[in-house]
């Protein structure tokens, strides 16, 4: 049972844990769908060009870059995750006095942002490198052959980023909401 | 003033509150040392061939290639947060019962964290292209020509992937002493 407080305050607090567990399973959500297209856009990316030249180059695809498989297991790994942390997030709605749980899930959260910020940032490293190539390495600019290929590269990287940036957002969040719960009398 | 506890526990809770702020600051210096060596390390980094060749490769430095720029950039960041984090860890021996210095330290080690891996991980995208090239992209290995600077480059890496570690270790350590906290009588 929960002892009397201030009333303003303590209903202001209440508002914060009621609402804040409801745009969490939203975001994660959203999430969810950040990572799956971004898997599977890049996962599917495949080009092979109408005409046969005198270079090497004929077919690309994803997968003949080591860093853009990783960017797909990342990806997909991540998305796993945030499938699973569905229940935990749905279980915060429905208690929002959960302290253990939240704290859990922080440290499961930072630790996929991690794994997701790496394999979206070597993705673009090699992004950039097939946009712009690079004249001292003599890197060639494949986009200029392969440019089906390169935006499909290009935009598989939108939905990584915009998840890490939901990240981001959720983590001091929801570190704020624990922060707040040791200042309201103990629901557990 | 604080109450009384059971006795056992809660010596058992303040070892623990005592002895990690002090192992904090050791790992936050090692962690300073790390990144700062890794921004030198890359950032000196010039190799001149002893011959010239038909090709347009004759000289190899670390901004050739904008990713290493972000490299060196995103060290001296981390470096540069650490060291200002080094006062708040201080205070931290000192007051061991300071939650929210310590839950502010836990988001910004988490923010740089991101930072640090983006950098990191980009990066090794680049230098695992500069030693094994790619075949279908035409990207030669250019760690063949240019190997002290391919060695240089490498190295650079570890002091920032160890600093990565170091945080992963910090974060959810902190983060375990912060709900401790909740447990035991408040000192604040």
């Amino acid at each position: 049972m929960k002892p009397e407080g201030t009333a303003g305050q303590e209903s202001k607090e209440l508002g914060l844990r009621r609402g804040f567990p409801i745009l969490e399973l939203v975001l994660r959500v959203v999430a969810i769908l950040g990572t799956l297209a971004s898997a599977v856009a890049m996962g599917t990316t495949d080009q092979t060009l109408p005409f046969s030249t005198q270079t090497v180059l004929f077919q690309a695809q994803y997968d003949d870059i080591p860093t853009f498989r990783f960017f797909v297991i990342t990806n997909a790994l991540v998305s796993g995750y945030l499938a699973i942390s569905l229940p935990m997030a749905v279980y915060h709605v429905i208690r929002t006095g959960a302290a253990k749980s939240r704290a859990l899930l922080i440290f499961l959260d930072a630790t996929m942002l991690s794994v997701l910020t790496a394999g979206a940032s070597a993705a673009a490293a090699i992004v950039y490198l097939a946009h712009k190539g690079n004249a001292s390495a003599n890197w060639l600019a494949i986009c200029q052959q392969y440019q089906k290929f390169c935006e499909r590269i290009t935009g598989s990287l939108i939905g990584s980023f915009g998840v890490v940036l939901i990240f981001v957002l959720l983590i001091p969040l929801s570190g704020l909401v624990l922060t707040r719960q040791r200042l309201l009398p103990r629901v557990v």
